[in-house]
């Protein structure tokens, strides 16, 4: 894996104002947020560090039980509870899997949302009594996926008895506190844990992830000897070796100097079109406070070539764009060499489509730098375990590093509580009572104004 | 459907600075931006309008015509070829469409990009002699959708043989110009036809969108019907009952007043997360010129309440949001009360998911306005054909009208183009030569800095 940012400086793209120099000038502020993170990491404050050198032999043990066992199964969880486990599954097996003729192992399922259309399909298309539920909320409480919950339990016990409903169901939650764990101690549901120093969204490599990465067959200790070689390189205090204080130290310059408040990550491969999202979810629940942090946005190669480039090349001056390169593709496909007297279609023939779509990437790029726009570009030599290991690791050291830039705290997420209030409130939750009333007098103002048709 | 947007407006919200009042004050520039788009349509130099009103005979009989004999259906095209499609395809059938054990009419897909495992699964999971391929490219040229067509033609050809092959191609391109016009003419390959006068991403009412709409059994009637209904309203010079100049009007204050360089779209029913690309497309790529513009967002309620909630309230003030929600849903989940004991649990029990999943956006929507965020409400009584039509219209006029108030022509997209040809040197195309050495000598400027791990 390889972060080539000569196209993010000036030395590259002259009218831009960040310059080698600028970070290296800047270079003394890592080093003090290296001590902030590692204080933080000592005092038992924050976990994620920690997870590479994890022993996942019990995780492991009982997720390829699930996957001995089970036709099917379905994450519940929303969020850091989902978005890795999804990831994965995007990156490793892709959106066809469960269609797959020959699949070995379960088909794999995600409630993560309480649309009733979803739920409802996915909950049809699975025999239930043959099917592992897996429930991921930290706190135990959380709105949508306890609702999922409670139709899965009501669908299991029905069909195979409240007993044998209990084997089939585990949870992943905090090891002391919250309904979850309540429920595991008091009815045997399994439990495994998510420990409480670690965040939702820097949980992938917690049993948050791993768990369903077993499930899938995926090599979980690539995935952590990945991570544990990209922390390596994140702890060292030389910003030219140090791939997450490039990201972090780049997109703070750019933001700040050049007011570039959108950081577009570009995926040129469909299979890691999900990272995108959970990068998008890392980055601005992290950074977004107390009016700082950048506007992560997905983007997919060539798709959006035809749907954005048009407004990232003459659009306003107010993005970074990411590209994510993969050098190897699982499979390819050559174009075959037909229409060879129409020079629409003949140049096309004897590549392969694995070229064409690296080639797509370099022309954008390209025409992006012409524009005055900085990219950086992620080569990863393939997809596997090990590389997203890495990938995981190296963005949430990014992000934690940039929190400290900023000043503020990438580990909280204080702005997502009144919603939740409020909800509840409508909801008829006890205590909330008020909060209804609230929200109930806000969402009138809506009709202040109205155009039907 | 309605549109509120009270909570966009300084009576909702007092530290908004668009206020009623300015946006009457603004009206005016309604009827200039009314007179110079008919101007447009009666020169002929903008169809969009006028699609509506066309007779989809033909195209619904050979949509039924493929509809019964195919088994398999793969649409090739990107951008405004394909997202239309899509997003009714998602709307209206489903994600799960394809696996359904009683589905009625071909399995749908969609090639929409040269990614080679995509591409290869795609095509191994059909019977190629039992498939209808439509290559939709209103040039002829497109470098994606011709690869695409390349590598389908040899596989059905290698089924069926070259005469048979000709009968499960059908091309959707311009009714004169380009490679796919010729090779229709040439080699009897069948051709629908996108009017000159209307670009892609304008295109989804015209056979572009209409074609796969017959060909998956919706009812095309309907949905013209929905939009000519809609264009009606578009076409009143009063504010209050014109939802385009609404959108168009709002949007454009909230940029240029107070800086709201992003436009966010949130909607609450999975169905319609594809209408948010295909609006993504419409609204980057016709207003992202001359330094102006506004990046749209796609975002989907409940999932990204735990991914960017945080941002939108607490990060900068710099977006505008649009919630879709929808009031009748095709199915609803009742919640079971179970564990009526447990606070965390036992409020969800008696309600639906679609009760919840509306909460949330009742909750989110009012917590964002407690910070002053502001939002539209454009609220579906239903998910279906008129409904669509009427969203789809609404979205292209309020496009449209934009166009003028910036001051820009949001029909073309000068910015694409240079990215093109660079990809056509590095691909070897003749007469690009020289664009392919630029392309590799700009893309050389990456490796000026980097990190590897």
């Amino acid at each position: 894996m390889k972060i080539e940012y000569g196209m993010a400086l000036w030395e590259g793209i002259p009218c831009l104002q960040v310059s080698q120099k600028r970070l290296e000038e800047f270079t003394p502020k890592l080093w003090k947020a290296q001590e902030w993170l590692e204080d933080l990491c000592n005092k038992g404050e924050v976990g994620f560090m920690d997870l590479p050198f994890q022993d996942p032999a019990y995780i492991v043990e009982l997720g390829e039980k699930v996957r001995d066992r089970s036709q099917h199964f379905v994450l519940i969880g929303i969020g850091g509870s989902s978005l890795g486990a999804e990831t994965l599954f995007h990156a490793l097996k892709g959106p066809r899997h469960n269609d797959h003729p020959h699949r070995d192992g379960p088909t794999f399922h995600v409630l993560d949302n309480v649309d009733p259309v979803k739920t409802a399909e996915i909950l049809s298309s699975i025999d239930p009594g043959k099917t592992c539920f897996c429930v991921v909320s930290k706190s135990g409480s959380t709105a949508e996926s306890m609702a999922n919950f409670l139709v899965s339990l009501e669908l299991v016990e029905k069909t195979v008895g409240r007993d044998k409903a209990r084997e089939q169901i585990i949870f992943i939650t905090d090891p002391e506190k919250g309904s979850l764990r309540e429920l595991a101690r008091e009815e045997g549901y399994r439990a495994l844990e998510v420990p409480p120093n670690v965040g939702g969204r820097f949980s992938v490599l917690s049993a948050v992830g791993l768990f369903p990465a077993a499930v899938l067959g995926l090599d979980v200790k690539a995935l952590l000897a990945g991570a544990a070689r990209a922390l390596e390189a994140c702890k060292t205090r030389d910003p030219e070796t140090n791939p997450a204080w490039v990201i972090a130290g780049l997109h703070y310059l750019h933001n700040t100097l050049e007011g570039r408040s959108i950081s577009v990550m570009m995926a040129y491969h469909e299979r890691l079109a999900t990272f995108t999202d959970w990068y998008r979810q890392l980055w601005a629940e992290s950074l977004g406070k107390e009016g700082k942090g950048q506007t992560p946005v997905k983007a997919v190669g060539t798709v959006d070539q035809h749907s954005q480039i048009q407004l990232y090349n003459d659009g306003p001056k107010d993005k970074i764009i990411t590209f994510l390169q993969v050098e190897r593709f699982a499979r390819d496909v050559r174009i075959p060499p037909l229409y060879q007297d129409r020079p629409a279609l003949s140049y096309l023939g004897g590549h392969t489509l694995g070229e064409l779509l690296n080639s797509e990437l370099v022309g954008t790029a390209s025409a992006l730098a012409k524009k005055g726009v900085p990219s950086l570009v992620v080569t990863l030599p393939r997809v596997d375990e090990e590389v997203m290991g890495k990938l995981f690791m190296v963005y949430e050291m990014a992000t934690a590093l940039s929190g400290y830039l900023y000043g503020i705290n990438p580990f909280d997420q204080p702005g997502v509580e009144e919603g939740k209030r409020l909800t509840y409130g409508l909801m008829g939750r006890e205590g909330f009572q008020e909060k209804g009333r609230e929200a109930r007098e806000i969402w009138e103002k809506r009709r202040g104004a109205r155009v039907s048709l």
